[in-house]
């Protein structure tokens, strides 16, 4: 039995701790923030298209921060999975996680987006092994403890870090998980989906079923993703030419889908910019690529960031 | 006393006209489209830095359409004076004049923005006289029948055209006219301001204050009027290069001013694209000249113009 710590259970988390209890082979403690005590009283309902529909479902505890996670008798974390955001700007994950980490032992296990979320993890626990894993699921929350997963779970896991690294893995039950040798690519791969149609989504508010019929699709999504491309080419990792085409003309033109980064936008939440498209810009620069596209997204974006600041800050003295 | 007909009597049209009528060497018939009725009843309230508070204020006369600013007892008109938006994609003002135009004897004037305006004008009236102006008044309508000037009227005012050209001008009273002798350059120095700072507002739905004040004055409104410096250099006609950094650091940062642009969106109005982006672009691209950021912009203007487009459909769908 795995005892496993998952921090930040909102949509991908809780379905990801929803797979890892049913494999019958791990404990789930979750850390949740703001939605603790609602969860705890009533456990979340879930309307997935893997795992039917679930009422007041609860893993195995559930927790209001990383420092509550904590249970000394208990044996330590084997696993310590994080489906936070990734908000550096705001917190670091690395420091986050320190309460429920046992040197040596415990396995970080980072499903999250984005370029070099690694690095903290590998400086600050060099005894232990890192894994990453990209999500290409569409789950969200939904009113006060509500899940929806309308699209299948698809996860590609990899280490980043061979030390000590148990090779025997959790079963998943109900989730297509892809164990690839080539996580940078995998990143690059499901940045070209991020950097792009999330970004371009939230500067032009649109959902993707008007991006692709505003005509924003063939004049900036494409060329925004041949950017990205360019860039994981670059830096020696560049996914199959193919899934361009196959991610720009995948969904229908009436698909009412927000992308995660404009769904945090219209809830004036932050957004996932550094490391969906600042780092993959630092990368760019350093291998002299030509990014005119995705610059521009970003220093749009980054103003749409100070106005949502401004915003809340003005709330603050107005409900002051 | 010249006999003019000044087409679309809005913001920039009626000071114009107020301007000629002041001067007591013109009579002015102003042809209004949508506020013909209430103008007509009401005249127009003026709060003008200018020219002060005028109620009920009316040009000579006033005109619901072109073909009824035909009046065929009177003298031919001497100016037509041309201050309705640039839409090439709504209507062609060469052919919106006609009826208007005494051939070989009636000076075109277009008090327009954008670029390449007068080449339909020369092409269908090649024994006119064409001038044309850029004005850097700042004054809109509000309301059913009121039009606020906050900042003064600066017009500059060049011929295109020598032939049968006549050497006085109608005296400007209350308004600092320029005659030019490089229009180009004159027309290039406007775009530097309507082709960045109207866009970038309208993209981001962000006031002049609110684009300074996001840091995107720095990162994308400077760097988008270089690449506009650039095509005007490569063209033969560069503004000083100090008007950037005029322009860009000219208003504070409390300034609510929202551009023309960003009005005509918040309106569900037409957008003046065409003349102000497109066309520069379209020189940008025969002259070889790098224009990434202007570029980025135009396809994200074309999906604001695509999204205003449905949603006037659907309240016709809605409306039937």
């Amino acid at each position: 039995m795995n005892n496993i710590c998952l921090v930040g259970s909102g949509g991908v988390g809780t379905i990801a701790s929803l797979v890892l209890e049913k494999s019958g082979r791990a404990k789930v403690t979750a850390v949740l923030r703001s939605r603790y005590a609602i969860v705890k009283e009533k456990g979340w309902n879930i309307d997935s298209i893997d795992h039917g529909k679930l009422d007041g479902w609860r893993p195995f505890r559930v927790v209001p921060s990383v420092k509550d996670a904590v249970f000394p008798d208990d044996p330590p974390y084997d696993f310590v999975v994080v489906t936070t955001k990734q908000l550096p700007d705001h917190y670091c994950v690395a420091e986050l996680i320190r309460p429920v980490i046992t040197p040596g032992h415990t396995v970080v296990v980072l499903i999250q987006n984005g370029l070099d979320i690694e690095v903290p993890i590998i400086q600050n626990y060099p005894g232990s092994s890192v894994m990453s894993a990209i999500s290409m699921i569409g789950s969200q929350t939904s009113g006060e403890n509500t899940i929806l997963q309308p699209g299948t779970d698809v996860l590609t896991i990899c280490p980043h870090f061979h030390d000590g690294l148990p090779h025997e893995r959790a079963g998943a039950a109900n989730a297509e998980c892809t164990f690839t040798d080539d996580m940078p690519r995998a990143r690059w791969q499901k940045l070209l989906w991020n950097g792009t149609f999330n970004t371009i989504c939230t500067v032009m508010r649109m959902d993707v079923g008007e991006l692709q019929s505003s005509g924003g699709r063939e004049t900036l999504l494409i060329p925004a993703m041949w950017e990205m491309y360019a860039i994981a080419k670059a830096a020696g990792h560049p996914p199959p030419e193919e899934i361009i085409d196959f991610y720009a003309y995948r969904l229908p033109n009436d698909c009412r889908y927000r992308p995660s980064m404009l769904l945090d936008f219209d809830h004036g939440r932050p957004m996932e910019l550094e490391v969906v498209l600042g780092n993959p810009l630092k990368r760019a620069k350093e291998l002299g690529v030509q990014v005119p596209t995705l610059g521009t997204l970003y220093e749009q974006l980054k103003m749409i960031k100070w106005r949502v600041e401004q915003e809340k800050a003005e709330k603050k003295i107005n409900g002051a």
